[in-house]
Formats: C-alpha cells, sequence, structure tokens
C-alpha cells in the first residue's frame, strides 16, 4: 500500500477482492504505459488482477458505486494509449483470466477467457489441426481480448478478414456491474441488433469483455512460398503490390518496407540491403493454389520492375521475413518512435506514398514506413527525441490523416483511437455521426465511468 | 387516389415528391405483404418509391414532422414480415434507386444503391471478374439493400462469409433526414464505434440505407464439382454433414433435404427420389482445391453410409441441383407455408433434427426440412391451409426455436425477426441486451417512426 490514505473505493475493492486489488508503486507505473511510447502524468488508484467473472463484476458494482472510472487492460500492448491508467482511475486487468476454456473441432470455434495470449491461443489450437486467424504482429505478447477490444488487424487481414470476422459472440460486464450475453455458437444468427460487432472495436468504453467464442480456421496444409523484391522506389514497390491485388491473387502475407526502414534495418542487421534496392515487398502464399500463386507472382513483380527471388526452403524464407520483423527493434534504435497507422484503398499505396513523401519534404523530417500493402494498411514511424510527441509531429501526422481519409482511407486501420487520436475522431466521422456514437456509449455506461477520456 | 381525403402527411409528401408518392390501391395492396405469406389487415396511407438520396430524406423529414411511421421496403422479399405495410404508415421504397455506381477491380470493391437486385449486381461483375458474395437464395429477385438490412445469409456461409463480413461502408438517411457516412473503402479500419455493422442487419429500424460500398472476391476460376448423396435416414446425413466439416473440409454448398420434403419435391418433380433415400445431401466444391476436396468427400459421404454420385457435367450437376431448388415450389403446392429459420452449431444439426422429429410427433403434423448443413441453418416448413398461421403452428414453432437456442443457436439464422418472431425477441436476448438494443434504437430514432412494431 502507498504512504498516502488509500481512497474509499480502494478500501472497498480490497475488502471485496482482497489479494486481486494491487497497490503497489510497480504495478500502477507499468498501468501508466502501453506500447506506444506514451505515459500518462499520474499512476491510477490500483490495478485490480481479477482471476473471474465474479471479479470483474464486483469491480464494476464497486467503481459505479463510488463513481470511479476503470481502464480495462489486457497485456498493454496497445499503441493508441487506449488502456493506460491516470490519475482517480482503477485499472481493471483481466490478464490473468487467461483460461482456454473450449475447443470445439467440429464447430470450428473456441471458448477462450480474454487474457489468453494470441500466440498462446494458436500454440494451444495447433495440435487440433486449428487456428485464429486475427494475427497482429503482436501475436506473441497481445491478448484475443485486446484482440478484440481494438478489432486487431494484422498481415492476414486480406485474405483471412479482421478480428471482427472471427468473433461470433461475447460475454461482456457492464459498467454496472450486470452480466450480457451477446451472440450465439452458430455460425450465422440475426437475432436483434448485432451488438457482438459492435463491441469489437469499442475500446473498453462499452463494457468489459470477460470471455469470448471466436470462429476458427483450419490449419492450411501444404507449403507457403515467400518471396522478397527489391525495387528501386517505394513508388514502383507500392504500385506493384497494387497490381498484385488487381491480378487477382490474394496472398497470405503481402508487406512492403520503405528506403528509410531498409536504411535502419540495415544497419541493425549489418547488411547491405540499400545496396539491393530503396523498397522491399515481402509476399507469401498458402493454400492449395500456392505454388501456382508464387510463380505467377514471381513473373508479376519482375514485369514491375522488382528483383525477385522466390523460396520454399524454411532457412532462406527466414532470411527474406527478418527484414521485414527487424522493423520494430531497428526503429527503438533511433529514438522513440510514434507508429502510425493510416489505411486507404489498396490501388491508393502509391498515392499514399506520394503524400508521405511530401509531409517529409514539407516537415524536413524522414518518416520510415512500412505497409501491410495486401490491406493498404501504412504504418509510417516517426522518430524523435524524448517521451513526449513534439507538436510539429502532430502537424505531420495531421496532414497524413487528412491525405488518407481523403483518399478513401481512414485515421486508424487496426491500432485504434485510444488517447492518442482523440482530437482526430470528430473530424473522420463527421459532428453528426460523432454525437450518435457518443450517445450510445452512454446508453452502456451512463455515467460514464468507462474508459472516460478515450476514444471520445 | 383513394376516395377519402388524403392524410396531411400523403398531401404533405405529394406536394414535395410529386409522382414519386404513389396512392393506388394495387401499389398499396402490394406493400401490405412480403414472401412469408403475412399480410397486413389495413393499407399503408402511401407508397414512396424514391428515385434519390434528396427524395429519401425529404421523405423523412415529412414523416418526422408529421410523427408518421416509415417503413423501408426493397423487393419486399423478406419472410419475416419485416417491410410490410400497415394502418398509417409511409412505405418508403428503395427500389428504383437500383444503380452500380462503381466497380473497382483494383480494390475489389463497389458502390451500389440499395435497390440494385443481388443478382442483377452480380451479372454486372461478372465481366470483371468480380462477385458479390451474400447469396440469398432470392438473390434473382432481392435487393442488395435488402440483404444488408437483414444481414441475409444463403448457401455460402460457411465458405464466403455473411452479408456484414461484405459491407465496408453505408451511406444512411436517419429518422429526421440527416445523411450520415459509415465506414470507409479500405479493408481496414477502426477509427471509433462500428456503426457499419450495427446498421447491417438492423431490418429499418435505425435508419434508411442509400448507399453501400462492398467488398468483393474474384471469381471462383476452375471447376465447382457436384455431389448429390441418399441416405438412409435424416440423421445419417445430418452426421454426414458433421462429419464433412469436423474433416477440415469447408465446401462452398452443403445442402440437406429431408424426407417429408423429398416427398414433396419427387412428386412436383415426377421422379421416384424418395426409392433412392430418405434424405439427400448436395455438395459442391470450388477453388484450387475443388477435385481433391469433392474426392475426398465422395469417399468419406460413402463411408457414412451414403449413396454419393460426383460429376464435373453441368447437364448432371443440373439434375443433382434440382432436387434441391424444388423445394419452394414443392412446398407451394401443399398449402400456406410458413418457412422457419433456426441455426444450430454445425455439430448440433443431427440434435436439432432429432428435436424437430420430436415437435413433429407431439403435434401430429409433418415438417418437411432443408438446411444450409454447412452452416447449421436449417428451414423447418409448417404447412397449413388459409392465410394465418394457425396457434398450434406457433406453439411448435416456440418449441423449436427453445430447442436451437437450448443448442448454442438461434432462432432466426438469416431471415430476421420482422415482424413475425417478435414475441420471441426478448427470450434469446434476455431482458437487459432486450432493453439495451431499444435504448440503441432510440439514439437513432427518437420518435420512433421507423419500422415500429417491428423487431422490438
Amino acid at each position: 500500500m502507498p504512504a498516502a490514505t488509500p481512497a474509499p473505493v480502494v478500501l472497498a475493492l480490497a475488502a471485496a477482492l482482497g489479494s486481486s486489488v494491487v497497490t503497489d508503486a510497480a504495478a500502477l507505473r507499468d498501468a501508466q504505459a502501453d506500447k506506444s511510447g506514451h505515459r500518462s502524468a499520474v499512476p491510477p488508484l490500483a490495478v485490480v488482477a481479477a482471476r473471474t467473472v465474479a471479479e470483474v463484476q464486483q469491480t464494476l458494482r464497486i467503481a459505479s458505486a463510488h463513481g470511479t472510472p476503470v481502464v480495462t487492460r489486457g497485456a498493454g500492448t496497445g499503441l493508441a494509449g487506449g488502456a493506460i491508467g491516470s490519475a482517480g482511475e482503477i485499472v481493471l486487468s483481466t490478464l490473468a483470466m487467461d483460461r482456454l476454456l473450449e475447443v470445439n473441432a467440429a464447430d470450428e470455434l473456441a471458448v477462450v477467457e480474454p487474457g489468453i495470449i494470441n500466440a498462446a491461443l494458436n500454440e494451444q489450437l495447433a495440435p487440433h489441426g486449428l487456428w485464429f486467424t486475427p494475427d497482429p504482429a503482436s501475436r506473441a505478447i497481445s491478448t484475443v481480448g485486446g484482440n478484440i477490444a481494438t478489432n486487431a488487424g494484422g498481415l492476414l487481414c486480406a485474405k483471412y478478414g479482421v478480428t471482427r470476422d472471427s468473433v461470433l459472440g461475447l460475454t461482456v460486464v457492464l459498467a454496472d456491474g450486470r452480466l450480457l450475453e451477446l451472440g450465439h455458437r452458430s455460425v450465422k444468427g440475426v437475432t436483434g441488433l448485432d451488438l457482438t460487432a459492435l463491441m469489437v472495436g469499442s475500446e473498453g468504453t462499452l463494457g468489459v469483455i470477460v470471455e469470448a467464442t471466436v470462429r476458427l480456421r483450419r490449419l492450411v496444409p501444404g507449403i507457403t512460398p515467400t518471396i522478397g523484391a527489391y525495387f528501386a522506389d517505394v513508388r514502383a514497390a507500392a504500385a506493384a503490390s497494387a497490381a498484385v491485388t488487381a491480378a487477382g491473387i490474394r496472398p497470405a502475407v503481402m508487406e512492403l518496407v520503405d528506403a528509410a526502414s531498409l536504411d535502419a534495418i540495415g544497419a541493425l542487421l549489418g547488411l547491405p540491403l540499400r545496396e539491393r534496392g530503396a523498397a522491399y515487398l515481402l509476399v507469401q502464399t498458402d493454400g492449395a493454389a500456392a505454388e501456382a500463386e508464387a510463380a505467377q507472382l514471381l513473373a508479376l513483380l519482375a514485369a514491375a520492375g522488382g528483383t525477385a527471388e522466390l523460396t520454399t526452403d524454411a532457412a532462406e524464407a527466414a532470411r527474406l521475413l527478418e527484414v521485414r520483423r527487424a522493423m520494430h527493434p531497428a526503429m527503438e534504435r533511433l529514438g522513440t518512435t510514434l507508429i502510425e497507422d493510416v489505411a486507404v484503398p489498396r490501388s491508393a499505396l502509391p498515392a499514399m506514398f506520394d503524400a508521405i513523401a511530401a509531409i517529409e519534404r514539407k516537415y524536413g523530417m524522414v518518416i520510415p514506413t512500412i505497409a501491410h500493402a495486401g490491406d493498404g494498411n501504412l504504418h509510417p514511424n516517426f522518430v524523435f527525441e524524448g517521451p513526449d510527441v513534439p507538436e510539429h509531429v502532430w502537424q505531420a501526422a495531421d496532414e497524413m490523416f487528412q491525405a488518407a481519409i481523403a483518399l478513401g482511407g481512414t485515421l486508424t486501420g487496426e491500432h485504434g483511437i485510444g488517447l492518442l487520436k482523440r482530437r482526430w475522431l470528430r473530424g473522420e466521422l463527421g459532428d453528426e455521426q460523432f454525437e450518435l456514437q457518443q450517445q450510445i456509449k452512454r446508453v452502456f455506461d451512463p455515467a460514464g465511468i468507462l474508459n472516460p477520456g478515450k476514444v471520445f
């Protein structure tokens, strides 16, 4: 316990939940930040590390009675500040609720608690020949509950859908502690409004997910050919990736790495990557047509000006993948990174790279950018010194958001609004939809205790 | 104009919209019914056959000013009474807004008006090598707007998803005439609450869909093998279909026809179908693995006790498909039909058929049933004399709904709640979710003029 007298809400929680209520300084400090680099100014009052649905319900009943805000949190791997605790708030962690409750191969579904790590779930599913397709880059460290709360994307969305498409049903605790069962175990179901879909991506503002029934796929059999291709410039690589989609091929993975990213990755790996080109495209195909598609892709990428190599050898493939995988550690060596997340229609990828280049020139900055090119989802990285995003970076980001929206896209493809993009939400939604969304939020949470100041 | 003095709201609509406002008796009579067989007791005040977004907005502004209920309607092919007009109501038809506004092959999307017929859209997409996957059995006569308003299913959902998975963005007119743009043109996007998904399946209770941006797929190349298999009883056929899913195969189509259905279909077609078995399973595979999967299926169905034949010949395939396609006309010869629509997890198909058999015995009735077996979606047909569903049929249906829900399913897989299933909605949702859904409805439509008495 801290030296100061605990707040009444913390005393009430401790009385009800005992050791699940944590107030040591390290735990509170951890709950002030996520993977965005952002940190709140003041620690939250306490962390409740819930172990059961009943504990979540009790936490919300007590918080409601005290009018105390509750920030739901999984593994804290968010990139938008959506699960950051701050002054006067309770952080409700569902990380310890991490059981796989059921695997049903016949129905291709699983029932999970929210704290289960995405990769851990997939490890437990593999012996059944099954697979939970949402595949955020954070899969080794992020929870399924967090994936659902942010409608997480990843590398496979063009072919295998976004998280929303994999959620059949949810058990949710409302702000006042009531339990709600949404959805069903059948593939189809149209009984009333689709509150399951509404809950996916709601970033802790509508309720606390305490159980999820998720759709699974069979593991895709056969080999997964991998192609790495270098291009003379990013526009050529972007045009090539758009040509892949236009040719009617849906690769499992199609990732684009630009010149500034290759510089940093080459420096990290000690490899002369930039001698090979100024942009890199990594493509994988899977399924029954994988080899035929890969051969077609190889020809298509060469025709688009790429220097491409194809392999089905695991060690060779790992080498081609390593370039993309080294992006995040390469950025961390440069300074503090704000990883942005715009999405555009796939044909607009070249135009979006042009817009980023124009912003780089205008602001005199370098914006290393990678893209889930198969989805039209770009992650431009703003690098700066110190913990706080400088205002000129936000100005540059603002221009980037406007460019993405003007191209028919959005200011966040998969990371969410959280804290960091709140000021742009109204601009994209428009006043009327913004008001409507706030009213829906109030239906679920009339007192406004669920993740206040996030999203809205 | 009818002989009676038109209501003030009709005069106001006619003054504003001229010939788009229709009040002749035939048009009003048509708007009193849909394909459910249900008919309202009293005709609506008028039908507005809107041709533009502006006309939809004007209609809603005028209806709001007069406090007049508005029933949005497409082709009137619904099976739950969701678009039926009644006393004191305006029926707002979007059937004339039927343009394909854009096809974008590079982004695999189309922009459509709501009145476009599903099959007509697909005819226009085919030359581009593209395809809108939602495939309700009504596709030749139902509109895309209606497909979206009901989150329509069909034969391909296990493999190709439900309508919701194909909707990227919607333009919606609210009850007061305001225009709302939801979603985006990119594959990904998590900006705020997912109101696009909420609107899908909302059955005209939240707003009027006036434009949709939909995801497309490339037409699946290659041949589509077709298998027809007869079984000794429906339980064996249901178990075989569950075994297909359990074996990890996702057929494009997997339809099950029971004995009573085969009796009626055989009589219609003049074929001795029942001599071949007491249940029929129709399966199609597609894509690069189609032939390998079909061969595997043939062995699997034989091992499950089926007498199966496989063909890749178009005329032979048509003969195998005809058995399933003749279901609806075969039912129409028997009397008035209430087509029910429960869905269960796929492994529960045999148990659901057992439950239907028990209801048949208890009520002394025959319930011909077909199933989208790949999705776990059953259509039991209640046949009776005269226009109105007899109370004992509703009692039997009630027991069927309870059985489906107890098996983890739902009382409507793809048809919606509309008028006909209102009294069961609260039972499936539970009191708390039911109240929450009504509150969300009020956020969109505070005066309650949008399709009142439907769904809620």
